[in-house]
């Protein structure tokens, strides 16, 4: 029925596991989980830090509102259960890219400790490494960013469930690392991370 | 604050884009679909083509029931609302992979059209390729392979919304392949895929 044209096909004895495809990329996937406010600078950390890996060859995907809210959440509001099932879904997201090797940026405020520690749990239980990192400003540095005008809207009322103004966030207990992008450069913030990611063996020292 | 350690760091400019991640991969995402009833052979054969793959250095990654319907899909059930949330969940994460430049083998029943259009729709408008793979026996076949003992339970009415007995399959109006594995063996079948994947540019020719 079919003519033989690859002359280059090789079998693979077995399934091909998480180890074979870190072997193949010459890594190890990991998420790195940045939370905090809206404005205070998760998304500028992350995309810095993944052009700096892929520079360095290393294959990394940021996960973020505009690829995850209006996909494969766009079903989802900002209730506290939307909330949590938001988290959920991108933690199990996360963890199917660290399977197969990604270096796994996830930026999202993620305001509520048990969300981000189920998702802790889920990599942990999976032997995959998770790097909590609390972009840490306060909410007066922030709301003076602004750069989307939420916060505006959010005190004219015109937004509802905003964190920060009529939500809570609850900050990390143990994060991994501490992000300051009010006293920290952009550049400080990179190579603390960086530096985290080197100590835990997921880049070359 | 923190100590210049990394002296080999570069910046990128602006961010990175699946072009990037494509041109360091050396391959172009791709989603391949396969669809076709419980004991088919959808999950043999994308296991063979994910074994050659990885062997020829692609990276692949295989969603099916045990990463996703025990992961990011646990809170769904087979009834026909959560079948299509569940294929539209898959499409979404398949697109995901896409983005990254991961070769995505999808194994799951999706016995409904309309699902899988949905999912070829939002490929095709994000200009990403997607392969649907009909793996076409006779439902006579399918259950007598009945390798985990599904079509029993469902015959005696211990499984309900089974496709094939209780539930409807769909099949495919115009797949871009259609596989038949009462009647090819697994090589051929493989060959089969892998050349039309040369043909559109996703392997080397």
């Amino acid at each position: 029925m079919t003519e033989q044209k690859a002359t280059n096909v090789h079998w693979h004895e077995g399934d091909i596991t998480r180890e074979h495809r870190n072997e193949l990329l010459g890594q190890r996937g990991a998420t790195l989980w940045f939370t905090g406010l809206s404005g205070s600078g998760k998304s500028t950390v992350a995309v810095a830090i993944e052009g700096v890996l892929h520079e360095a060859g290393r294959l990394c995907y940021r996960l973020d509102g505009d690829n995850v809210r209006l996909g494969i959440n766009r079903n989802l509001g900002f209730s506290a259960e939307d909330r949590a099932e938001n988290i959920r879904r991108i933690g199990e997201v996360a963890k199917l890219f660290v399977d197969t090797g990604v270096i796994t940026l996830s930026s999202f405020v993620s305001p509520y400790r048990a969300d981000r520690d189920q998702v802790r749990a889920l990599h942990a239980e999976a032997g995959m490494d998770f790097i909590e990192i609390f972009v840490d400003v306060p909410l007066e540095v922030a709301e003076s960013r602004d750069p989307k005008g939420l916060y505006k809207k959010a005190r004219a009322g015109e937004i509802k469930n905003f964190t920060g103004i009529d939500d809570p966030y609850e900050a990390p207990e143990k994060p991994e690392i501490v992000l300051n992008s009010a006293e920290m450069s952009l550049e400080e913030e990179v190579n603390v991370v960086l530096a985290a990611l080197r100590e835990r063996g997921i880049l070359p020292a």
